[in-house]
């Protein structure tokens, strides 16, 4: 739902932050021995950082490697294992570091350690679905403000993706059109949405935006499953994640984010009637509001466009 | 996810509040003339008080009640214009009264308002689906805080109550039986998770409970709409409502949570497979985690369920 009668400018949900005393955690550089052994390294040229991304496994997974998936029932329910793959992707050596700071070979690289993790995971014949996220919160102490991904490989698909897939699928049965694809169509002929675009990539917020200032980021070329992206592609995606997270920035001051890497489960990378994509949910005072189920955003998304748009980034 | 690598006691999760200074709004007693004028009034018999509960049409509806639907494309996008009807059921005349504090006759009374508003509104062609749910905050302040609950009734159906009478229904066509009436046969086989019981309710820590003390209650009998709920069966289930309410004060201190309940829509009131009930999610700190759209509960439902079945009503 649009609520128009509780509409308010853009600029009213900007954040004012005191600054915060200087912060170290187990993620920072030079403190590499207090994680697992990592499971990829991006040495950094420059050697003035010992890297620049990081990937180990989370010292507080929510599944565990090892084990089988112990399918049974109790009844009518069913029960496994809580087997999967829980990996900390770091962002950077710095704990006081924006994403938005990263310059885009770094965020390109960072996607690529995604990538390169998520097919890896892949062969691992228990697992069926790996989901890559990140959640941002300015406000938070210690590790959970060191800017990192997550990604987290399951058994089990989300419902948000079967969800998704299964509405995307029922729209190419009825019309052999990938609904994303006609979406960033429509999108782009309008503009009014569009929040930044290059070659390969567009952001926009979208038409039934759920919170104020929600941004999707798509590949223009069809694809199910991000492991599939190309190299210009990935940079191109990089690149407008950089510019939508630094016109936000302007915007409304560092907002608290979610962002999540939506793509087809491994079984599914050669879908007709999906499309991977990335979404960001910022997580604004007033600005996530359920009401008996249904998201109730203050903020029509045409406006939260126009207003990005025109932010410097 | 029933994450046993971070469990904690069940006493774990009580939150200590500070007592804080009385409080007023436009909901109490005394200043009726400040709300629109009430849809319905339980009128107090005893004169104490010049009502028991008294229904208003919400001041700040997310939905309005004029015009017309107004289905309309936009391309592949679907609209519609905000019809609905939004309004507050007051559950108390006293700001500073809790749910549990009320005795069951009044709770009764609650239900029957809630229903009486669901029944009226049903007449409305334009609607398809009547939300009831209560939102109970301990730490807001104003209105938000004076015991109320809410009716949303909608031109389109919830997602999470398509979600559950689709699968219901796929449960049905299988097996020819409801899936809720099973689940209560299993329960109260089992009793483990059952918190408390009465001739026609039963309250469980469900199977999944996605947060720590999650709660179900559900009518024995088998019915698809709340509207159709018996005298003495809406009697059983302001009963153990009341008792889930106290043992959860008792046992973690009056903790913040959402209370909904999941009928059928309007146009699927006989379903043999949908089974009207009441969800309780507490909001408790550290209880409520999601990793990539996956619930994350520390408290398995047996723990849950157990605590609470100990702790004095």
């Amino acid at each position: 739902m649009i609520a128009t009668e509780r509409v308010r400018r853009p600029a009213d949900f900007a954040v004012a932050r005191p600054p915060r005393a200087a912060d170290s955690c187990v993620l920072c550089a030079g403190r590499e021995a207090e994680t697992p052994p990592p499971r990829l390294v991006v040495p950094d040229g420059t050697a003035r950082e010992p890297w620049r991304v990081r990937v180990v496994p989370s010292k507080f997974p929510v599944l565990r490697a090892g084990g089988a998936l112990e399918r049974r029932g109790e009844g009518l329910y069913d029960l496994m294992a809580g087997v999967g793959a829980h990996e900390v992707v770091v962002a950077a050596p710095a704990h006081e570091t924006k994403l938005g700071d990263l310059p885009v070979a770094t965020l390109d690289e960072l996607l690529e350690a995604c990538r390169s993790r998520v097919l890896a995971l892949r062969d691992d014949a228990r697992l069926r679905s790996a989901a890559v996220f990140m959640r941002h919160d300015p406000d938070a102490a210690g590790r959970a403000r060191h800017p990192h991904w997550q990604v987290l490989a399951t058994p089990v698909v989300p419902r948000e993706i079967t969800d998704e897939i299964e509405h995307a699928r029922a729209y190419h049965d009825y019309r052999e059109r990938c609904v994303f694809c006609d979406m960033l169509r429509q999108e782009i002929d309008d503009g009014g949405r569009v929040v930044a675009a290059n070659e390969h990539a567009v952001a926009l917020a979208p038409f039934a935006a759920r919170v104020p200032f929600e941004v999707w980021m798509l590949p223009r070329r069809h694809a199910a499953a991000f492991e599939s992206v190309g190299e210009r592609e990935r940079r191109d995606v990089a690149a407008v994640l950089r510019t939508v997270v630094r016109k936000l920035d302007r915007a409304v001051g560092d907002p608290a984010f979610d962002l999540a890497l939506h793509g087809a489960p491994f079984g599914d990378a050669e879908s007709p009637s999906y499309h991977w994509h990335v979404e960001l949910l910022p997580r604004l005072p007033g600005g996530t509001a359920t009401v008996a189920g249904f998201f109730v955003n203050p903020l029509p998304p045409e406006d939260a466009a126009r207003f990005l748009r025109d932010v410097p980034d």
